[in-house]
């Protein structure tokens, strides 16, 4: 079988990969129109910043690695054109030299494109995207001369791009048009954090402030945000990106409202025409409602299990809770399922929960602060939920996607087991924490909520009735009187003669 | 409402805070034999190591702080005997005095004792227990001129505490009887690999071997192991706790196969009595067998659950997992549900999967190694969980354990969704990839073991059949010919004229 695939991001590189693992006969040809493939784009800020030394060390493989797996990549070439009638594409390679191939299979991993908003003068010299090696290594190349570079977006990209930079000396201006910063996974007093954490580093922050233009002759001198003009001689457009999908509409596949439509098991509509990564759509876990997920943990899921199901393996790409996780400076934050602004719009009701704590036991050297946001429905059920702290973050969001994903709630968490060793943890844990702190917010609103609450609070009133000897006021004495003898407070109680 | 909970650690403390938290009425009385109260034992080895400055520094709060919540404890003062018919005990001050008190409800929450082998010389000067902040502070006093210290026990305690002697400059020995380290939660190639670290910084192991006696005139000057006599002047019982449940007999509270036995609510065979902490026995989640969980987080979640039904909420106990965590020197290891040992030794058919991965993305600087086994049932369902590595362990363990609780699947798993950036975490989650490592295994196995994994066996053979040009000769011809023109290389294969 003659298995082609057309993009060699995590998406399209996973999934030849794991045809190989099972299948050891059919060809397997992959194009990329980048000289370079296998590596983390995530990882592109830090190399910037100096914390990772070349971009030759975020390249896990050549492509040579990949031909002794008999995976052949096919750098520098694009994919042209494919008559899906005949199974038969056209690749054109940096010479321009065209060339056809038959396919059985046909893999479409084309991922986003940066996305580049119409600002005047976005085609200045010393304005950069940010997705490839290749944009990494201008970007670096051009930092000599900089003094203040000014990232356009407030993404996790544009905040990690931003602190990276500074970090290298630069005077950095990040400026987000939504009013706050990572709009699209935390709410807004969870991300005022970052940007004070950003502030204290010695980032200019402008929310709700568009980039009106990117002034110059030939090259970058200014940038006008929000009609004042400010120095920049460095500009990069950290705005994310839109699914490419174009080879995807030519031969027919079926466009949802985002990207390339795709079942459980990633094929378009079109018969042996599959897609993964970002050029696709996926499902939101918790409201249903399609939505995107570019991420590199989503691209190598969907890439996993495309292959597994072409080699036969019967194993579906579930919906997605968007799991984020960032590190700017010694800030390390994440997010999954849905913000409480999210829930608000999709017409849920919520409660939510935030409270500060710590990553390991109280009085252990080390121990770091954490901050956690929990969302809930009105049923207890857990939708959401935001953290930042110095560490730990990354694990503690992942157990929270399983918990969101399967639906606990509130009181299961309070009673679930977490492992507790005072060097790493905390005897109760922050997720258990929160949670409890949730469910009390849950019963607040009792009884109007629900049955078992409700319940709770009935319940919850006997004790009082049940109290005779004790007023209020004698508890609150009681309190005061730290000193008295004890014989004589439980004399004073009735509880001895 | 009088309450009296016998007993202030972990249990009965959060039982009386957590009551008073939603009860402002009732009297909340607590005995302790102890000094100190609202201490964490787990802490006390890295006390003894100098990594926490004091004893003082574990000591979350005194007394006088319950009292100003209007909880009265009542330390140093020993609950000597219980008239449950008349709903009345007799306690005795540290100076003898005896007091009758009526009570409402009543919590044993009497905990566990240490241990103490029948080891002749076990009464020696120098021969301690470390349960409470007075052992530990007993051991510190005693160290002066200590050179050479014995564990008798190599479970949690005695790792952490040999580990910390050693960080202090002693020569220590830990001798435990099974022939492995840890052996409650790791398999021994687990646990070997501990002993390895443990012995490159120093410290002596010896497992499977007995102390047949510790010798010495009036105070320790040898211990004979294996009938070798080794220097000894500081030996410390680290053989864990037995269920403290003769109050609890004594008014005929129900007994279990190992402990005082309780309903999902905390309620003893007894009415109005209740238990909780290290003196009542547990359901083990996977197995349904009758346990123990002698664990700070259990009973904290035991308390916490209690004190929600005395105050009429709606919450259950759980069966356990026991998952633990532990750090000795730069190591982390912790552990999640049935090792393969204990699955084995319950009659339940594993495979496991044993990888070497990172915490981090392999190229970014400070990722640490981690090593993962997973346990699963050859229906792919995961059932426990060891790892060892210098982070992010206890995270790990706490998603694990949310994976075991709701009975996931190795295929759901490797479907799941895992945050992801370089500095934090890996772009397949080091779970996942145990997952898919476990799936792997339990392919091999097929087609005997499971419906879905025999049908993807079958389906995978098609692919075979499908290639006819491509012989595995012709595959592996290409795969040693890195320099082949891919125009030749694409001609050979029959896709090109």
């Amino acid at each position: 079988m003659n298995i082609v695939i057309i993009g060699a991001g995590a998406a399209g590189l996973t999934t030849a990969s794991n045809i190989r693992k099972y299948d050891k006969e059919s060809q397997i040809i992959v194009f990329t129109t980048q000289k370079n493939v296998a590596y983390s784009p995530c990882a592109i800020p830090y190399v910037i910043g100096g914390h990772i030394d070349s971009f030759d060390d975020i390249i896990m493989h050549k492509p040579g690695e990949y031909m002794r797996k008999n995976i052949r990549i096919m750098t520098e070439t694009k994919v042209v054109q494919i008559n899906n009638d005949i199974t038969e594409l056209v690749y054109e390679d940096k010479d321009g030299n065209k060339q056809n191939l038959k396919y059985d299979k046909l893999v479409i991993a084309t991922g986003g494109k940066p996305f580049a908003p119409p600002i005047p003068g976005k085609d200045l010299q010393g304005v950069f995207k940010v997705r490839t090696v290749e944009d990494g290594q201008q970007i670096l190349n051009y930092l000599d001369n900089v003094e203040n570079a000014v990232l356009v977006g407030g993404g996790a990209i544009g905040l990690e791009l931003g602190t990276e930079l500074a970090h290298r000396g630069l005077n950095v201006t990040i400026a987000e048009m939504v009013p706050q910063l990572f709009p699209r996974s935390f709410d807004k007093e969870m991300s005022d954090k970052f940007q004070e954490y950003l502030e204290s580093k010695g980032v200019t922050v402008f929310t709700g402030s568009a980039v009106e233009s990117i002034n110059g002759e030939t090259k970058v001198e200014s940038v006008t945000i929000d009609g004042v003009e400010r120095p920049a001689d460095l500009v990069i457009l950290s705005t994310g990106v839109r699914p490419q999908t174009e080879l995807a509409e030519s031969i027919g596949c079926k466009m949802g409202k985002f990207a390339i439509e795709v079942n459980d098991h990633m094929e378009t509509s079109v018969e042996n025409v599959y897609a993964v990564g970002d050029c696709v759509q996926v499902v939101d876990a918790i409201t249903g409602d399609i939505t995107l997920s570019p991420l590199g943990t989503t691209a190598v899921r969907q890439g996993i299990i495309l292959a597994k199901h072409l080699t036969g393996h019967d194993i579906s790409f579930k919906p997605v809770l968007n799991s984020t996780v960032s590190q700017i400076g010694q800030m390390e934050m994440g997010a999954v399922g849905l913000t409480q602004q999210a829930a608000e719009k999709a017409g849920i009701d919520v409660v939510v929960s935030e409270i500060d704590t710590l990553s390991r036991a109280r009085y252990y050297p080390g121990s770091k602060p954490l901050h956690i946001k929990l969302v809930s429905k009105l049923d207890g059920t857990i939708i959401g939920c935001q953290m930042f702290g110095q560490e730990a973050v990354a694990e503690k969001v992942d157990t929270m996607s399983v918990i969101i994903l399967q639906k606990l709630k509130c009181d299961e968490v309070v009673s679930m087991e977490f492992s507790y060793a005072p060097p790493v943890s905390m005897v109760v844990d922050p997720i258990a924490q929160a949670a409890e702190d949730c469910l009390e917010q849950l019963e607040k609103l009792s009884p109007k909520v629900t049955e078992e609450v409700s319940e709770a609070e009935d319940v919850e009133a006997t004790p009082e009735e049940e109290v005779e000897e004790t007023s209020e006021e004698k508890a609150e004495e009681t309190v005061s009187e730290d000193e008295e003898s004890f014989t004589q407070y439980l004399r004073n109680q009735g509880l001895i003669e």
